[in-house]
This record gives C-alpha cells, sequence and structure tokens, in this order.
C-alpha cells in the first residue's frame, strides 16, 4: 500500500510550529509494511487543502492527515474532504452528546461552534478522541482508506496508536520493513560511499549513506514477510559493511558515542576526567547528558586560556614552548585532569587560537591513562558551533577507540 | 511572490529526521512579504522528485529546496533540476577547484564522486557554501527563481542568510512585514498572555505568544509599505509590553542570553568563572558559544561530584553540613570559582542528586563578585537533558539581572 501524509495548519507555513506529526506518522508506516511517498504541509485554506487531497486521492492508497479539526471557522478539513467525495456533511447527534459531555464534565459550557465537530460524511466513520473533542474520521471509498486525525501531537498519537494502527493492521498483509543503522566516525560521506558502493545496488535489502552530526550514519534496509526473515536477509550485508568500515564504526541504530563511552568505563570499572580549551565545556555537556555518567565522571575543567591551563596543573614552561595549540600541551592537559580529579583515564581537547579566528580549527585530542597516552590531530572546518561539535564528537570517538583496544594505549 | 518549499531526503519519509529547514525558511520568508502556499517533502527518487518539481514549477514563483546535494548516487537534486528543465548537466571547474581545495586544507584526498557538486546547467548560478562541499544553485528562467539549498541545517541556515537572503531582498517589492520579538524567562506562557492579553486583538501589528527553549518569546508583527512605517506602527505595543513585562524581558530579536551576558561584562571590564555540578559543563559550553567569550571568560569548573567539588577549593564540611544542593554550598561553590579561576564574579550551578534521580530537579544557583552575593533556588520539571538546559538559562538569566544592576549584589 502507498501512502501520503498531509499536515494541515497556516502555522506550519509561518514557521510557527515544526510539523511533528509526519515524522510520527512517518516512522510508524514502516512497522506495517507501507511505503510512505509523499509527506506535504498545506495552510488553513479549503481551496487549497481540496486540491492537494485530489491528488493524493488518484496516487495514494492510504491518504493521513492531521490537523483542521478545530472547533473554529479557519478549521476545514472536514468540509475539504466532503467536496473532494462530493458528499454532504451531516450532524451526528450521538457525536454531539459525545462533545457536550466532555465539556459537562468539565463544568464548562460547549461553545455553540463546537457542533461543528460533530459532522460526519456518509462514508465516514468517526474515530473515537478519548484526549480532546474533536473525533477524528475514517473514510474508506474506492478502494482508498483516508483516516483524518486531530493536529495536537498527544491527541493525535493517542487515537494513531489506539485507534488507527490496529485497524490499520487488518489491511497490511504486505511485508514489513526492518532496519539496521551503523554509525561511523572519521571518513568523509563520499569516501563511505565509495568504499560501500558495491552494496548499494541492492534492491532489497537497500543500503543508504546519510552524513550526521556524530559522523556518517550507514542503513541497511530489508523488506520481508516477517522480522526473523528481514534479519536474516542483511545478515551478510551487515557482515560486509563491519568488515569494510570496522575501525569507524562506533556504534548501531539507537547508540550515542557518550553512552558507548560511559558503557566501556563502567565494562572496564574506570573513571574518566576531561580539560577542555576550544570546546569550551562541551565535552564535559555532552558527557554528563548519559543517566548514570556520575558514575564514571569525576570532573571536567574548562580552559578558555593559558592561565586557566596553567591554574589546573599544566606547566607553564610547556606552554610557553610548544603554543597553547601543540601535542605537547594536549598531553599535559589529559595528564593534568587526571591527576587533579583523581580519575583512571584523562583526556583533553586543545585549541583555543583558531578557533577564535573562526577559520579552520586545528585541535589536539589527548587521552592518558598513567601508564601510555596518545595525542590526535583533527582539522575541523566551519564556525565556532561546528568546530566545537566535531572536536567533540572526535575526542569521544578517539576515547571510544582507545578503550575498547586497551593495549593501544 | 508566491512561495512553495520542497525538502529532500529519504530520512525525512522514514521519519528518521524531522524536517527542520522547511520551519526555518517559513519563518524567514514574511521578513520579505513572500506568502508561503506550499511546502512538501519527497524522497530521494528522481521521478518523485520531478514530478514535485514539475508542479511546484506551474504554480509557484520562489522555489526554494532543501537537501539532495551531497556526492553520493541518491543525491538527486542537481539530476532532477536538469530534467525539469531540460537543461544539460556541465562539471564547472572553477566549483572543481574549490571542493578540491575544502579537501586540502583539511589534509585529506578528495574522494572522486564529490566532483558531483561541481555541476551545473547553464540557468544555475552556484551559490557559495563556506560550511561544507556542496554549493548552492541559484536558477533564474521563465520569471520564476529556484533556489537548491543543502540539506545539513547550519549549511542551509548560513547560506540562506549570507547569500540567499540578501538576493532575494531585491525581487521583493510588494508589502513587508516587519517583526520584532521581545524575549522573557521567568513567567509561564499562559500567564504571559494573560498580562499582555488586552494587546492581543489587533489585526496589524498582530501579537503572538510563543514558548521557547530559552523562554518565553512575543513576536509583533506589522504589515506596511516600508519599513519606516512598520516600525512607527508597532512603537506604542512595543513600548506597552515593555512597561507590562519589563523585569522579565532580557533581550529582543536575534539576542542570546549568552551574548547579553557577554556585553554586559565587556562594558563593565569584568570576568567571569563558573563552577557547575547538575548542569554538567553545559553553562559553560553555552557562554564559549559566543565569539570573543576568551575576552571575560576565565574558566569552567564541572563538579558531578562532591570529590570535585572539594577539589576546586569547596569546603567539605560546608557540603557535610549542608548538603550538596543548598544555598550555602552554591555560594561556596561561586567563590570557589572565582578565586580559582581569579576571576571578578563567579556564578554556580548546584543539583546532582536531583537530576539523577531524574525527576523535579532543584538547584541553587550562586553569584558572587567578592563584595556580595546572592543564591537563587529554582525547580525544575522534565527529564535529564531539559533540566540542564532549564538552569542553565536560568543561571544566565539571573547573572544577567545582576549585572543590569549591580547594586543588587
Amino acid at each position: 500500500m502507498r501512502a501520503e501524509i498531509i499536515s494541515i495548519g497556516t502555522e506550519l507555513l509561518l514557521g510557527e510550529i515544526t510539523d511533528t506529526n509526519a515524522p510520527y506518522l512517518a516512522s510508524q508506516l514502516p512497522l506495517l509494511g507501507i511505503d510512505l511517498y509523499w509527506i506535504s504541509q498545506v495552510g488553513d485554506n479549503k481551496a487549497r487543502l481540496v486540491e492537494v487531497l485530489k491528488r493524493a486521492w488518484q496516487r495514494s492508497g492510504l491518504i493521513l492527515t492531521t490537523g483542521g479539526l478545530g472547533p473554529t471557522e479557519d478549521d476545514v478539513t472536514r468540509e475539504a474532504i466532503a467536496e473532494l467525495l462530493g458528499e454532504p456533511l451531516r450532524t451526528e447527534s450521538v457525536l454531539e452528546d459525545e462533545i457536550r459531555g466532555f465539556f459537562a464534565q468539565r463544568g464548562i459550557e460547549m461553545p455553540l461552534s463546537n457542533i461543528k465537530q460533530a459532522a460526519l460524511i456518509p462514508s465516514a466513520e468517526p474515530i473515537h478522541n478519548i484526549q480532546g473533542t474533536a473525533p477524528g474520521w475514517w473514510v474508506e471509498r474506492d478502494s482508498r482508506i483516508l483516516v483524518a486525525m486531530p493536529g495536537p501531537p498527544i491527541e493525535m498519537q493517542h487515537m494513531w496508536h489506539e485507534e488507527v494502527l490496529p485497524r490499520l493492521r487488518q489491511f497490511s498483509t504486505e511485508a514489513i520493513i526492518f532496519s539496521k543503522t551503523f554509525k561511523t566516525f572519521g571518513l568523509p560521506e563520499a569516501k563511505v560511499g565509495e568504499l560501500v558502493s558495491p552494496l548499494l545496488c541492492s534492491a532489497n535489502p537497500t543500503l543508504a549513506v546519510y552524513a550526521k552530526a556524530d559522523g556518517i550514519h550507514l542503513r541497511l534496509t530489508a523488506k520481508a514477510e516477517s522480522q526473523k526473515q528481514a534479519e536474516e536477509m542483511i545478515i551478510n550485508c551487515a557482515a560486509s559493511i563491519r568488515t569494510l568500515l570496522d575501525e569507524y564504526i562506533w556504534g548501531t541504530d539507537n547508540d550515542t558515542l557518550e553512552a558507548v563511552v560511559g558503557r566501556l568505563l563502567v565494562e572496564k570499572g574506570l573513571t574518566l576526567a576531561v580539560m577542555e580549551s576550544g570546546t569550551g565545556g562541551l565535552l564535559a555537556a555532552t558527557i554528563t547528558d548519559v543517566p548514570g555518567s556520575l558514575e564514571y565522571f569525576k570532573g571536567g575543567l574548562v580552559a578558555p586560556s593559558n592561565d586557566a591551563t596553567v591554574a589546573y596543573g599544566v606547566n607553564a614552561k610547556t606552554i610557553s614552548e610548544y603554543g597553547a595549540t601543540s601535542p605537547e600541551v594536549a598531553q599535559a592537559m589529559a595528564e593534568a585532569a587526571r591527576l587533579l580529579l583523581g580519575a583512571n583515564v584523562g583526556v583533553s581537547i586543545t585549541g583555543v587560537e583558531e578557533m577564535e579566528a573562526r577559520s579552520m580549527g586545528t585541535v589536539y585530542i589527548g587521552i592518558d591513562n598513567g601508564k601510555s597516552r596518545r595525542v590526535i590531530k583533527g582539522n575541523y572546518p566551519g564556525d565556532r558551533t561546528r568546530v566545537k561539535r566535531r572536536a567533540t564528537t572526535a575526542a569521544l570517538f578517539e576515547l571510544r577507540k582507545t578503550l575498547a583496544a586497551p593495549d593501544q594505549i
């Protein structure tokens, strides 16, 4: 079945709110084996909405709309569907009673305009809305299904989950879609694409490459009759990806780098301290985003200037001799963080000057466990915020590598 | 001019990412007096993209696309526009040199597939992309403008702001829309709405209230023939807002709290140091997002546990006597940060235990300038990330208040 989502509301076209309903529904459809081909946003304008609905009716077997079911004049979804199908709108007394009941329960008089929400067309069945006054519409005609749901995400999600999803399951005799994502860091998108290009031509499973803030992601998607069959279909391709990109892969699916690093530290019973110049606290802030990070994170030192670096225990002579952005200072910072905070592992990020200049950001990342040490150089283009984010990701990636292969350090 | 936005990427149709580019662009168009009628999302499928572009070309004078300009095979925006207009794609050597330069600067060899990003059609002019390798396209033909921008929001927003917006201004001869935003912190949305309710009924200028991560924003929008006329139209209403919400307003328009605080520190020739528990480095990371923060920011100390707090100079007895989350410890942390880093003002945020418990986050914010001190208590609902963000915003808001009225401290 080929699906289409239409999000309705002028506030979407003014950029006042971001449409989160479409991505929510989009993420649900693969579970039903339904392919989504189109998403669009349209304002509270009946003529334009009818036009969008007509096109959807021509090309899609399942149309999901959200929004425009409210009681005010600019809520035109019901009218537009009635016009699309050439059917008359009639107030249903059962629905009217329900809406009156909703207000009575709250001790409020029902505004007259709410009666509008009790209207139906002959092809539409109402869908119960426990969270609000607007019932949804389930419309079946000409081998097509149109489902109109309310715009507020809580109402929509509840209606989807309790009412729409179970009904749609009965129509979904087709395949399910199963995805696995591999997350890499350290290679440009095009290079990853080149390496996996022999795998890109497969139609099922398919492989797609995406550039994300934390590196390049590869998504493997299989279409099959069952979850088990889909999982079997991707085994070979997943193994090839692992072989081709092994040293760059840091996680899968919902993993974050900071959580992966946290798990490794807990596993090995190690604690961590950091000292950062150019990233200004972002490394510590990212590490502490992980619930339970208290268990292994001993503290972070933010050093915007050499004075602070020295106050944290780095030898002033090392800085004057090699410069603040140097492998030697990175190493000294990692060691000083470890010692000052009594941690097993110290990690540092240098790089103040270049970032202030807002050109290419050069940083050195230092990792020190008291017995051995590594320093990694990085060059990151972009503005301040972007360089901070990339350097933080790089430091976590290098720390993960070190922790995963402890003989390296 | 009637505009249309097309967001391109299969990940949008799988619900893996939420399209934030369309709402960003949607919020920018009113400033140019351009009406947005349509937004749609389409996957990385050339045939379907060409179909969407054809419809847009028929009905819209301005088409903005984002995404699909990457180097991999599934990036098909260039090919689709070429097909739409029936023009051939040719590699431009100047663009190729620029892309090669981007990689050379980072000391990486350019993957061959990146050459694809140097392609143009005769009607397209390249738009410079300082943040990445993919140039945008500016296409003018048949009294229509099509602008293709990259998908990563940082690249897209930079290109929009620096290159596309200035060019579009020349085409915008219609009524202009002028907005002024007031940014407040410390009052709930409904309370702000109540206070300004007498101002909400005006049709021009209009007033809208939005809940954002850094507080409640009020946007005043006037439609007029000139910028000057629009500015005059909002004078009275702006004055009323200032009177009603004075102590809660911390900035306007593009202000960020961290930049406002930075300006005040520079004005007064003061330096700042911070110590934070529950926010785990987010306060320092936010302060250092401001270019030039090096001038006044002496450093940040992240204390996930009492051991770290003590290592930074807080008396262990104060912690055992009052508890880590107490006004006394907040005060001692602010003072210790100031002393350890030799700053004029110290700011602290306590609050480890409650955040680990992931329920309501109680924090104390301390501000100390060596002569006087303030401690403010805050309760923030929500998950870990949200509490961190709110506590950081609150600390910056209180610091701004203190700096703006120095006799308070």
